[in-house]
C-alpha cells in the first residue's frame, strides 16, 4: 500500500477526530475508497475503537432516486438514525465513482431528500467528524490531472504539519473576533455583515482534511451588498458557474449563474433559510496551487474567500437550520477583505504575510 | 447493466424479503458488489423501502484484526447493534475481494469477535433475511471457472421460479416430520439423531439466495456415531478437508482433519454450543452441478447432506446458542437418507424422485 494512504489514514484517526478507546467510528466511503478503508480501520483499531463502513456512491443514490416516489423520498431512514445516534465519530471519505452520477436527477427529488435527512445530518455534526477524499481517477479527472498528478496534489495538502501551519490561522481568527462586522470588496463585489458576538472559527484540519480556512456565520439578517462567485463549482452532479447574488436584510432578493441557473434557483428555494447566507469565510491554504472543481480543496485556496447558502455550524454561534449548505468561491487576488478598520487581506497577501 | 442482475435484485427484494412499504433495510455488501448494489437499491425504493449498505471486506476486517488487541475485540459495536435494531430486512451480499484475506489472522482472535457480535447476529436472524453472492472473479477463481463461467453457473442456480421449485421440498419437508429421528448412512459414516419436536424447514429462498436444501435442529444430546466429510470447505480464510467427527451423547468426543485441523479445532473449541450439531439438513437443488468452495451453492447440491457444528436456527426450535455456526458437507451418491422406517434419499435418488 501506498504509504501516504496509511499517513493519511493516521491524520485522520489521530488529528482529526482524535479517536480514543472504547469510540464507536461510523467510516462512510464509496468502493473506490477501499484501500483508505482498510487504512483507517486499522487505525481506530489501534486506538481502541470499533469502526463500521457506509458504502456511498452516486450510482446507488441515483439508483434510489430512479426507484422512489415522492413517499419515499420522505421516508425517515430510522435505522440510518439510530447509527449516528450510537457513534461517537464520523470519517466521511469521497471517492466519487462517477460524479456526474446525479446529474440528470430532478434537483428538486435531491432536495426532497436533503429535507428527510436533515435531522441525521445535524446529528453527525454534534459529534467528531471529518469529511476527507481518497485520491481515485474521477477527482483526477475532474480535476484535469492525471491520477498520480492527482495523488501528489492531494498528499500535498493533506500531509502537512497541522498543528503548526495553523497557528497563523488561529492569530487571523483572534483579529476577527475583535471586530464587528466583516466586508468583501473586489471586481462586482462588495458584501458586508455584522458578526457581533458570533465565533470565527479556524479549520485546523479537525472537520476537513484538508483544510485551512478562517470562517464564520454572519447576523442573518445584516448581510447586504452583492457578490460574484467566479469559480465553478459542482452541485448535484452539474457545474454551476458564474453566480451574481444580491442581498438585502439578509435575503437574496436577486440572483442569477451562467450556467446551471435552474440548480442554483432549485437550492435558494429549498426551505426558510436557503436564501440567507450560513457561513461566510476566508481561504488560507497555501499549498492548494489550483481549483479542481472539488470544494473541499477550492475552498482553503489562500486567494478566496467563499460563503454558503444554507445551513450554519452550531459551534460559530450561527442560527441558519435549512437542510443545504451550499458553499460558492469567489477569487481575491483583486480584492481586499476587512474588518472593523483592519485590513485582513488585500490582494494576495494575509495580515500575517506583511 | 447486465439483466441477470436486474433480475437477481428482484428476487432478493421481491421473493427472498418481501420488502414492504416503510421497511428499513441493511444491505451488507464489499466493494466489488456495487452493481447488484445498485440494482437491490432501486428495487427496494421501488417498494417503498429505505436502504443503507454496509461494506464489508476481508481485506477491512484483516486490518481489523492486525490493528485490535484482545480489549479491542471484546468491545461490542452498540452503532451497529443500534442498526440491527432498528432495520426489518438484511440483505447480505458476499462478493470477496480476496477469499484468503483472513487466512493468516489467529483462529481465536477471529472466535473472540465473533462472540462479541453474537447478538446482533441472533438478532439479525429474527429480521427477515437474505444471503446471497454476486458473481466476481475472486468467487469464479475460488471455484475454478472463469468469469463468464461463474456467472452462468451462479445465474443458472439463483435466477429459476422458486415458488414452483421448492414444492417437492415442502414435501420432503411434511415426510420427514411425521418421523421421530433422521440417519445418515455412507462410506465411513453412521450418524442419527432425534428430531421429535423439531421443525423441518424447506429452504425456499427466503434466506439463503440459491437455497434448495431441508434441514432442522437435531435434539442436541442424541446425536450418536461418525461421519466424514469428503468435501472440502473454507473457513476464516482457510481450506479445511476430510473432517471426521464423532459424537457421543450429542457431544464431539473425537475429530481429525486431513488439513487445518487447528482450524477445526479452534471452531470446536469456541463455546458451550460449539462441539455439538446446530444442523443437520440434505441437499435438494439439482440446478447446481459442482463444488465450488463457497457454502452458499456447496451446501445445496442435490446429492449431499450436511451438518453444522454450533448455532441452531430458532425457527426449527434448536436450542443450541453457539457463537458460530460451520456447516460440512458429505456427497450421498453412495449413501442413504432414511427417517424412522422411511428412505428419503438413496444413492442418488430423492423418494419423490422415484
Amino acid at each position: 500500500m501506498d504509504p501516504r494512504i496509511e499517513e493519511h489514514a493516521k491524520i485522520l484517526v489521530e488529528w482529526s477526530t482524535e479517536v480514543q478507546k472504547g469510540d464507536m467510528v461510523v467510516i462512510t466511503a464509496s468502493p473506490l475508497a477501499h484501500d483508505l478503508v482498510i487504512a483507517v480501520t486499522k487505525e481506530v483499531a489501534k486506538s481502541g475503537g470499533s469502526s463500521i463502513v457506509l458504502m456511498q456512491s452516486g450510482e446507488v443514490m441515483r439508483a434510489y432516486f430512479d426507484g422512489a416516489n415522492d413517499e419515499t423520498l420522505k421516508l425517515f431512514p430510522k435505522h440510518m438514525d439510530a447509527l449516528f445516534d450510537n457513534c461517537d465519530v464520523m470519517i466521511g471519505i469521497n471517492a466519487p465513482v462517477n460524479t456526474k452520477a446525479l446529474a440528470n436527477v430532478d434537483p428538486v427529488k435531491i432536495i426532497t431528500r436533503s429535507k428527510t435527512n436533515k435531522e441525521i445530518n445535524d446529528k453527525v455534526m454534534t459529534k467528531r467528524w471529518v469529511g476527507t477524499i481518497h485520491p481515485c481517477p474521477t477527482l483526477a479527472q475532474q480535476g484535469n490531472m492525471s491520477l498520480g498528478e492527482y495523488q501528489d496534489f492531494a498528499y500535498n495538502a493533506m500531509l502537512i504539519d497541522w498543528k503548526n501551519e495553523s497557528k497563523n490561522w488561529y492569530l487571523m481568527k483572534e483579529h476577527l473576533e475583535s471586530h464587528d462586522d466583516i466586508r468583501f470588496v473586489g471586481p462586482e463585489t462588495d458584501l458586508y455583515a455584522k458578526t457581533e458576538g458570533r465565533i470565527w472559527i479556524a479549520g485546523d484540519g479537525k472537520k476537513n482534511m484538508p483544510c485551512g480556512e478562517v470562517f464564520t456565520a454572519p447576523i442573518e439578517d445584516t448581510v447586504e451588498g452583492k457578490i460574484y462567485f467566479d469559480i465553478p463549482f459542482m452541485q448535484q452532479g452539474k457545474v454551476i458557474e458564474g453566480v451574481r447574488l444580491t442581498f438585502e436584510k439578509g435575503e437574496v432578493v436577486d440572483f442569477s449563474a451562467e450556467k446551471s441557473e435552474d440548480v442554483l434557483k432549485a437550492i435558494i428555494e429549498t426551505d426558510e433559510g436557503s436564501n440567507k447566507l450560513g457561513e461566510m469565510a476566508i481561504g488560507t491554504n497555501r499549498g492548494i496551487k489550483q481549483h479542481t472543481l472539488n470544494m473541499l480543496f477550492d475552498e482553503k485556496i489562500g486567494d478566496t474567500i467563499h460563503c454558503a447558502l444554507g445551513m450554519a455550524f452550531p459551534d460559530a454561534n450561527g442560527t441558519n437550520q435549512s437542510a443545504i449548505h451550499v458553499d460558492m468561491i469567489k477569487t481575491m487576488k483583486e480584492g481586499e477583505v476587512t474588518a472593523g478598520d483592519e485590513v485582513i487581506y488585500s490582494r494576495g497577501k494575509f495580515f500575517y504575510e506583511k
